[in-house]
């Protein structure tokens, strides 16, 4: 396992952070077996959970008791085990002494002691015969202090000495809503085929918040922390062919076994969409990295050269995440890089054209035909349906529109239509438009002209709550319908951009 | 007036467009006499008005009725008389059949009649001896058909015969709130000390939109569309002496004398910043210009050589030149560029840090001495205070906050904090934290460490009313007392960058 720094076929890219070799304590190959990795896929549906740490204490917002919660409220069917050697009972359940007295075999171990107690309860659950076990506590090598540096490298060795699949320390641990397992508070966590494996717990949560409005749903979200044992790389193994993830989505700071990992995400990412987002990449955000969970970010052209050879696709932000999610789940297709826009507003239409070319997209001049038909639909001054379309009128009229939609989609230029529709304007000009807005965007993504991609922009001022509720309902419809939805031109653009070289990648082959 | 290609002491920059030589009936060097700027001062405080094709109809949103209304409502003195041969009385006032037929000297005519009568106003224009016209018409070489061209054409030419300022055709014109001087619809103008200049009328409305928030208030704001005479560079060289502007932005799309334009932004950037976003940067963008403006956009690397010589900031969006000017005008120091970041979440803090260092701005460790002092306010485990700080409770104890605040900005490694705040969570730990909050960083403004810059976020869950009117009440005190209020961090990042780097090329003299 331990890697090669002269090693040739895959270049320097496999070297993706320092933390091998030269931080001994972060990072060095280990001396010891890995544990099973067999065993980490029962953690993802674990006959019986144990929740040591647990308390009823309501103030203190993380404890055991409010994971016991979460469980219950997520539907999970196996036993829970609070473990407490000072309670009798904890929202009705028996409480245990310690792990070595449960009365049935449990797949994972979830805890939130505080870190003085982190090396006997990895005792016992060495003594138990429990092969995963999630630590929530901090305190670590995340703390920088050599206290806590020490406590890590012991809560490893007896991890890898009895083989057991350490979780964390520092993280929110394994969720799989499929199962019934989520601890993650104050989200829910909808089903669906993302698998989202992140180093930070913040941006699991923050992600979470963000799936209803983009019509996400996961396999697993998992935030492992400080990575003491397994690492991402572990986590994508486990998942690559667990029947229930179709995008792999990673936020990491560090990674251990670069080798590995680059040519895990390179096999994965040829028939299932990897986005890795790397914490780090600049020297601010690397050293930022080390005090957050230990890792060693390593340097930008490695990570570039990464992206690069594997074809991953690279996001720097959560709001890129989500957009590149949402379009690989549900953009119906784009058969090439030619946008069209439809908008209103000539400075506008230039900055829309500006940011389409920022991200590498075409706005092609349509066609004559096409602009001939245009041009029966509105006057000439004031406008333009060269493309950008700057014609506001195509936009406030659902008649003008919906002609303006068939002629647009049957240009040979134009691959998506990107529409940037605003609700409130279009309902000022007759109450039932945006519902004719809705029915014509439907009709244009199911229709004749369905190989053309469409995007929806639906700006509001925010102060009409009808308009709000109207652009949820939309916004659903259409993404069932292949047509997803942005918050900003700017946006939209990139991660169609993103979209497009993904594709591209796969169909070069390399 | 003509440009020379070969010229060597400004190189290849003056030459910004294609415009000059390249296409001779957009911008080939006058051979008529350019006409009198000094005339167009008289513009931005006039003796009188015409309103051409002022109607009383009004369904028509952008008629003469309108900006009438709005000259009443910004309180404009002078007289104000409405031209039309097929009307008596429009809106209490007297109705003039002509140009030629007004009582007294008129310094601006404001027309919006059809197209096709636009020369014929401008003949009459040219007999009443009128020296500034602003055609809001459109339907001329924007429209890229040879009609609209050679119309505009001839209206050009009858303007330089007869010494007209030509503003526009195609735009929204001259605003001057402190003389009341404002047309452009639906919006307030603060008066103030930005002047915006931009070829995009929807820009215009835009950033008046903004102004409130961003505390931003204008001199002058000019939408000048086509720039069939009167570019940019003109209205530039009217303005940089008129002793109530003090910083100048600009939205163009092509430029056609780029030497004098080159020489203008280079010689009061030195005292006043010059903020441009040049729209049609890219390919994309450069074609949707020539059908927004009729512009010819230029390349992109004689405009990178412009921002690099002249020390021009640029931005490429709204909000980027909202964002500018507000950091400009509020900040109230900020010695160099170590910012020390006072957020919570630890992946949270990671992508803080890259986005500080992808502007390339410093986020220093922090010395022993402050280490020391924050250890005392907060715990180890699950913090980190060594910058970003990332310790939730620092934000959510006012007590810890204030304390905090004293304790950074008295590091020597630090020159701006920026406080990352969430006023919904903030409210949930105490009914007068918000105020408290106000208080702190107000205190920490005004006091002792004043030197060093502060900024902040507030961001808002957005369903309390409650909260978002003292979100609004604080942006005020903080802009008033030199904090800058930014919406999210990768904005409040650009703008600090572009402050910066604005600040040493003017400390470098070059």
């Amino acid at each position: 396992m331990a890697e090669q720094a002269d090693a040739t076929d895959l270049k320097s890219v496999l070297r993706l952070t320092g933390g091998a070799g030269s931080t001994p304590a972060l990072g060095t190959p280990f001396d010891l077996p890995m544990p099973d990795l067999e065993n980490l896929k029962l953690a993802y549906n674990p006959r019986a959970i144990a929740i040591v740490g647990a308390s009823e204490k309501s103030d203190a917002r993380w404890q055991g008791a409010v994971f016991i919660k979460n469980l219950r409220k997520a539907g999970y069917q196996g036993p829970i085990y609070p473990v407490n050697p000072n309670a009798q009972d904890i929202l009705g359940l028996k409480v245990y002494p310690s792990l070595i007295s449960l009365p049935k075999p449990v797949d994972l171990a979830i805890v939130s002691v505080s870190c003085s107690n982190s090396l006997s309860v990895m005792e016992d659950c060495a003594a138990a015969g429990i092969k995963n076990i999630h630590f929530f506590t901090a305190g670590f090598s995340e703390t920088g202090e050599e206290e806590g540096k020490a406590l890590e490298a012991r809560l490893k060795e007896l991890a890898l000495k009895n083989g057991i699949n350490l979780v964390g320390p520092n993280c929110m641990g394994i969720n799989v809503p499929s199962a019934g397992v989520v601890i993650l508070q104050g989200v829910k966590v909808p089903a669906g085929p993302v698998a989202f494996i992140s180093q930070s717990g913040g941006h699991c949560l923050q992600l979470c918040h963000y799936a209803p409005s983009a019509g996400i749903g996961f396999s697993k979200v998992i935030s492992f922390g400080n990575a003491a044992v397994l690492d991402s790389t572990d986590y994508l193994e486990t998942m690559k062919e667990d029947g229930e993830t179709g995008i792999f989505a990673l936020y990491v700071e560090g990674v251990r076994d670069g080798r590995r990992f680059f040519r895990l995400v390179r096999e994965i990412n040829r028939s299932s969409p990897v986005i890795v987002w790397k914490g780090g990449m600049t020297s601010p955000g690397s050293r930022a990295a080390l005090s957050h969970t230990g890792s060693l970010a390593g340097d930008r052209e490695k990570w570039e050269a990464f992206y690069r050879q594997t074809g991953a696709i690279e996001v720097v932000s959560l709001d890129e995440l989500a957009d590149t999610i949402m379009t690989l789940l549900y953009l119906k297709s784009a058969p090439g890089n030619g946008v069209a826009l439809l908008m209103g507003g000539g400075g506008h239409s230039v900055t829309a054209a500006d940011f389409c070319g920022r991200e590498g997209l075409e706005v092609p001049l349509l066609g004559e035909e096409t602009r001939r038909e245009l041009r029966k639909l509105v006057a000439a001054a004031g406008t333009s349906i060269r493309n950008p379309i700057d014609a506001e009128i195509l936009l406030r009229d659902m008649n003008l529109f919906e002609k303006a939609l068939v002629a647009i989609s049957a240009d040979p230029r134009v691959d998506i239509i990107i529409v940037d529709q605003h609700l409130d304007m279009l309902k000022e000009m007759g109450k039932d438009n945006i519902e004719r807005f809705g029915s014509a965007i439907l009709k244009q993504a199911r229709g004749h002209s369905g190989a053309k991609g469409i995007a929806v922009l639906m700006e509001t001022w925010g102060g009409d709550s009808d308009v709000a509720a109207e652009r949820v309902r939309l916004q659903k419809e259409f993404l069932k319908n292949g047509v997803p939805v942005y918050r900003t031109l700017p946006r939209a653009c990139r991660a169609l951009s993103k979209y497009l070289n993904y594709r591209e990648f796969i169909r070069r082959g390399s």
